[in-house]
C-alpha cells in the first residue's frame, strides 16, 4: 500500500483503507489485553514504586519506549504523536526528509492525555475481568502500551482526514475556519451513515477475531466482549477523532501565505 | 487463567491452553508484519547506520527495548528469554520471589539466535511482499520485534512442556536422560497426532483472522498467506520446540541430588 508516501497520503481512498486496517490492529490489541485482569496498580501513580519516577508503571514503560523510538525518528513521522513529547531525545539518525502533508507543519494537535484517561477509566474495565495478577503486570502493561499507541494513531489520523476534506471542499471549510465556527466544522466533517457502517464492521471484526475458529461460538469462548469494542469506538474513538479534525482545521490557515 | 502462578504453571491442561492462545498472538503479529514489504535493509548489520552499534536496525530496537524491560524485571519471569542477555541491566524494582518451576533454576536453554535467523531468512520472505518502504522501516521493525518475542516465548515454552512431561513419566525419562539418549527423548516427547492438530488449527486461525469478515473471502483480501503460517510452525516452531524440550531434559538432573 505504501500509504505514507507523500504522494499517496492525501488520497481519501488510501486514508479510508488505512483507517479500516487500523480497526483490525486495535481489535487485536484489545484481545491481547483482555487476556489479563484489570491490574489497577499498574495505572496508579506510585502504584508500583519506580525509583526516580512518580507516574504509573504503564506511564514508565510507555515513556521509556518512546525515548527509544524517538532516537530512531519515530516522532518525525507525521502519523505519530507521542504521549511524552517533552521527555524525548533528539534522533540519533539523520532526519527523513518528509514533504509537509499537514499544515501548519509539524502539526501539534494532541489528545493523548484524554486517550490515556478514557483508556484507563473506561476501556480497561470494559474488556478485562476484575482483579490483579502480580506475575503478569509487565505483560499486561506492554499490552496497554500497544493499545494506547494504536488508539492514538487512529484518533490522530483525523488530521489526515481533515486535511483531505479541506482540500476537497476548500471554499466552504475556509469560510467556517475564518468564522471559527466549531459546530459548522463538526457538521461539515460528520457523516452519520459512515459512522454506523464503522460500528457494524467493527462488531463483526471483534466477534470474528475474538474467537478461536476451531471452537464453538459461545460467550465463554469469546476473548473480548464485542459490544464493549463497539462502545469504545462509539463513545470515544469517533467523537475524539472528530475533535482532532475540528482542532486541526481551526489551525489549518494559521501560517498559510 | 492466572497461568503463571507457581501453583498452576505445571498443570498440563494450562500449558496446552497457553500454547493454543499463543498461536493467536503469533498469527496476529504475522498479520501485522505482512502489512509491510520485506524491508531488507532493516535486517542487515549496518544496513541502517546507527552510531555506536554494528548490528541491524531491528537488533537495535530489540536490544534497547529489552534494556527497558529488564529494568522492570521482565527476564526474571521464567517464561521470558531475552535475545541480548549479556547487554541487560539489573532490575530497578525489587525481585519477584518466584518459586522455582524449571530445573536447574534459572534454566538457560536459549535458541533465540536461531529463531532470529529463520525469522529473517525464511518467515519474512514467506509472508511479506518484496521491496522496501523507507518511511515505514520503524513500523515494520516494531512488528518484527513483536513477532520475534512471541515466537521466542512459544518455542521456549517447550521447557514447561518438558518439565510437565518429566513429572508425568519420571522413571522412563530419567533413564533416557542418564543414557544421554537424545533420540529416545525426542521420541518420548513427540506426539504426531497432536502436531497434525496444531497445524490444522493454525490454518483455520490464519484464514479467519487474516481476512476482514466484512469482505468476500478471496486471496486478494487475505492479509497473510495461511499456508505460509502453517509452514512456519511445521518447519520451525515445532522442530525447535522439540529441541528446546530435549535440551531442557538433558540438563534436568544436573543439580538434583
Amino acid at each position: 500500500m505504501d500509504f505514507l508516501s507523500p504522494d499517496t497520503v492525501m488520497d481519501i481512498t488510501n486514508i479510508r483503507a488505512a483507517l479500516i486496517r487500523m480497526e483490525d490492529t486495535i481489535v487485536f490489541n484489545l484481545i491481547e489485553r483482555a487476556k489479563f485482569p484489570r491490574q489497577p496498580s499498574s495505572y496508579e501513580n506510585g502504584g508500583i514504586r519506580i525509583p526516580g519516577f512518580d507516574g504509573s508503571f504503564v506511564d514508565w514503560i510507555l515513556r521509556e519506549e518512546e525515548i527509544v523510538h524517538a532516537k530512531v525518528r519515530r516522532y518525525q513521522s507525521p502519523d505519530e504523536v507521542p504521549f511524552f513529547p517533552d521527555d524525548l531525545p533528539e534522533p540519533i539518525l539523520p532526519p527523513i526528509s518528509y514533504p509537509p502533508v499537514l499544515f501548519p507543519h509539524p502539526n501539534k494537535v494532541s489528545v493523548n492525555d484524554r486517550i490515556k484517561a478514557f483508556y484507563v477509566n473506561d476501556i480497561v474495565p470494559s474488556v478485562c475481568a476484575d482483579g490483579e495478577q502480580k506475575e503478569n503486570l509487565g505483560s499486561s502493561s506492554l499490552c496497554d502500551v500497544e493499545c494506547l499507541r494504536s488508539l492514538s494513531r487512529r484518533i490522530h489520523f483525523g488530521r489526515f482526514v481533515a486535511e483531505s476534506k479541506f482540500r476537497m471542499e476548500r471554499e466552504e471549510i475556509t469560510a467556517l475556519i475564518k468564522a471559527k465556527d466549531r459546530a459548522g466544522l463538526e457538521a461539515a466533517i460528520t457523516n452519520s451513515a459512515v459512522e454506523k457502517q464503522v460500528l457494524a464492521r467493527l462488531k463483526k471484526k471483534a466477534e470474528t477475531y475474538g474467537i478461536d475458529p476451531n471452537l464453538l461460538s459461545s460467550p465463554s469462548n469469546q476473548k473480548v466482549d464485542a459490544d464493549a469494542v463497539v462502545a469504545i469506538y462509539e463513545n470515544w474513538v469517533i467523537p475524539l477523532t472528530k475533535e482532532v479534525e475540528v482542532e486541526y482545521l481551526l489551525h489549518r490557515l494559521d501560517r498559510e501565505e
